[in-house]
């Protein structure tokens, strides 16, 4: 299925490693450059110089933490005219919603729900005036369904989410889609860390955890990255131009909800 | 973008006009070979030569209405083992709720919601067997914000919905999955012919009648069919299979709801 | 509280026990003249001399399953013009979603979402002229996440409630209400009933069984029928004139979903 | 309908004027002592003199912005062990989402989600020790559909709504419940500010800019806050223990969605 994306430039937060690397090489399969980025320099060139051989397209890099303003900054030097956004970053640790402080909340409405919101003020007129745009926030199952133990992440996620949902029925007449996609339990580095620690914590084989893990999902698996990838590039075509405020889950068919 | 679909087979209801045709051009045009199906056997004919010519798959024929038990034998004596599905069919006429008669809402209870359901409980064991099932239903934007003139369809689809969605959970361990698209404002003939009724209501030109329509969805359009078809291949992509139990809109942005 | 609605007059269908006796309590406590109706005649005449001597109210009776065209009949007979009516009535049994028989649908849609529907299409009119109505559907926590062994109740339920929603919509404006109550494990005869087939299947005691039970929702304890008789009371209110169209869970706060 | 709360506390924000105070009346009314809170001390007291007087329980007042810390600390020392806490305070003004600048993001996530979060936390400890506890917070109908206009507040306070969602599960075990009320066009000075705003925009009628604002509602009128102050009660009353994690909406019926 031709997307219809050959020539188009997307910037991709956080997307040296996991979900966003996968973002990354399914919209350069597809003819899009690609601005990558992350916090650490080695993980970012690398993934650059796979992206690029894999690929074939131009590709940049910006490193640092995309929810600082200088940052964003550099991104926008890298790529002026981005045609696809792809908003994304770590949550914030574990923690019980009781010893939550003010500072640590602060921090999360900062980073998970403010400053893509002004990186998304900052791109949108643009993309408006060029009459195309491809916005997608990364969130998470959680967003539908909070869990007490990530409710630091739930909280502004879900804020952010009802922010974007305003804005995309302003900015849709102008061909700028703004949607979500919210992953559970795609196979990461970071799901592969946590099968480490059930390792450690029932004193159980790495084959095991990984089953525990898949448990977990109704569809008794995890997801692939490459998965997540080609659901984002489908958002992102051409054809999605009438798809906007969606909330797409990749969760293996695990939430309960009829909505 | 590599669908992975090429020597799959499809069962797609109502699918000689509208919706359902742009959803087997989509698949046909993947390498899916499709049973094309309607209630005008020219319609069927003529489809289905369009679609043979255009990509080549073979195209197989069923005329007759996809509600009734005959014919969905007969859909499963073309296709005995259908990887994908597509439940579709059209909706009953505009009534007033006070209006509506026992016998209305048995017949549109029946059509709507049992009679898919029916056909989705056949082909489902034969799906989770071959470890590979992609059932899509057209319902409507209505499911979610059912409209008081519409309400005959709302029920009964809704209630399909739920349906769905409650075996969703069990059969996705199998790699069968199963997913809504609610379409709003499609050009398709149906909107083609509402907006010939609003000129002469309203006693308006074609091109007054045409921008009423589209000035009732965000995105200032109708949508076209390709958009549509696009995203039902998708959704029975290969790579898709870690989604389902989603309602996905197309829309233009219009619906309000955060979720 | 005063909920104003001393001299009012309410149908209450399956009331003889269960949910809906307790609702029957609830609205008979504060002044409501009740119509009683269950499939027993016994249990009907006893819950109505328990009624009328805790509450002084006129209670009449009507034996018969108020999902029939004829009882439905006789309810308007004993109360031609009802200010509040409790939509109620048995679920169809457990049954996989693969095993259930086409009549089987039928029954439950005619039983669970069209007989409903019949009914209050004969009450709306005269509860918009009379300016005063108080429509509750007892649903099931399971319309908003359907759980596999009840779809053949969760579909039917889901489609009366997409229509109820349009029609509220439409009459609210003359003071007419329409809302559903979602309970979860009310502690009522049928909860006792699963405790005891829970004692046999896993060979424990009838407190085991409880607490199993209990253990199965968020508040670690079933809910009381009177808990639920006043939150219908309340929905009857005459302050409640501005509250239509919602689904109030009573599920000890165990859904998961935001919304 | 005996609600159960004689003797017990409450401590409620922003509670001198509008739907605040309508809450304070309806728990008064029922035997509660209440914290009356506003930023106006001339409001407060006179607040505090109209509710003790009309209903004879005990009323305390904290001046001053329940959002600052150090009036939380006043609250908290007026009320040291509150059965009951009603989350409220004045929303944002109006902002096109494109304009918005990033201290005015952090002052609405600060005054719209952490700070009334960081109270809960204070809150429920002692209410879980014993066992009852009722806290309410004010949204908005704009939650569920976000406003371009009020994206501001609509961010923040989903965001609160989501990690109340999550606390709410934990504790609900121990009889402390947490829920929702989203009003629209409730008829407060608010209202009537905005109404003579209509009247100055448009050139219209003090009569016809109210029928305007009538309009946008489906009930055809605007709620009255003492509709509202009946609904907070009720959430709070005692037989309300398994209902939590609620989001009711007072709305006149006008939200489209079925959930």
């Amino acid at each position: 299925m031709d997307l219809g994306l050959t020539g188009r430039s997307a910037i991709l937060m956080a997307s040296s490693r996991g979900l966003g690397r996968a973002c990354a090489h399914s919209v350069a399969r597809e003819g899009v450059s690609v601005v990558i980025n992350g916090r650490t320099a080695d993980d970012v060139h690398e993934a650059a110089r796979d992206i690029a051989s894999a690929h074939g397209v131009v590709v940049q890099t910006v490193v640092g933490d995309a929810t600082e303003s200088d940052v964003q900054d550099e991104l926008l030097e890298a790529c002026p005219e981005p045609d696809i956004v792809l908003l994304n970053g770590g949550g914030p640790p574990l923690a019980a919603l009781a010893d939550i402080e003010p500072e640590q909340w602060q921090d999360a409405a900062q980073r998970l729900m403010i400053s893509p919101l002004v990186f998304v003020q900052r791109v949108v007129p643009g993309m408006r005036e060029r009459r195309f745009g491809r916005i997608v926030a990364i969130t998470s199952a959680m967003v539908k369904a909070p869990n007490p133990a990530l409710g630091l992440s739930a909280g502004p996620r879900l804020g952010m989410t009802a922010v974007l949902k305003a804005l995309s029925t302003e900015v849709v007449m102008d061909n700028v889609t703004i949607n979500q996609l919210l992953p559970e339990r795609i196979d990461t580095e970071r799901q592969q860390y946590m099968a480490r620690m059930i390792m450690e914590q029932r004193g159980i084989s790495w084959e095991e955890a990984r089953a525990a893990q898949a448990s977990m999902i109704k569809a008794q698996r995890l997801g692939r990255p490459e998965e997540f990838g080609d659901a984002f590039a489908f958002l992102c075509s051409s054809q999605a131009g009438y798809i906007s405020g969606q909330n797409l889950q990749l969760d293996g068919g695990s939430y309960a909800g009829v909505f």
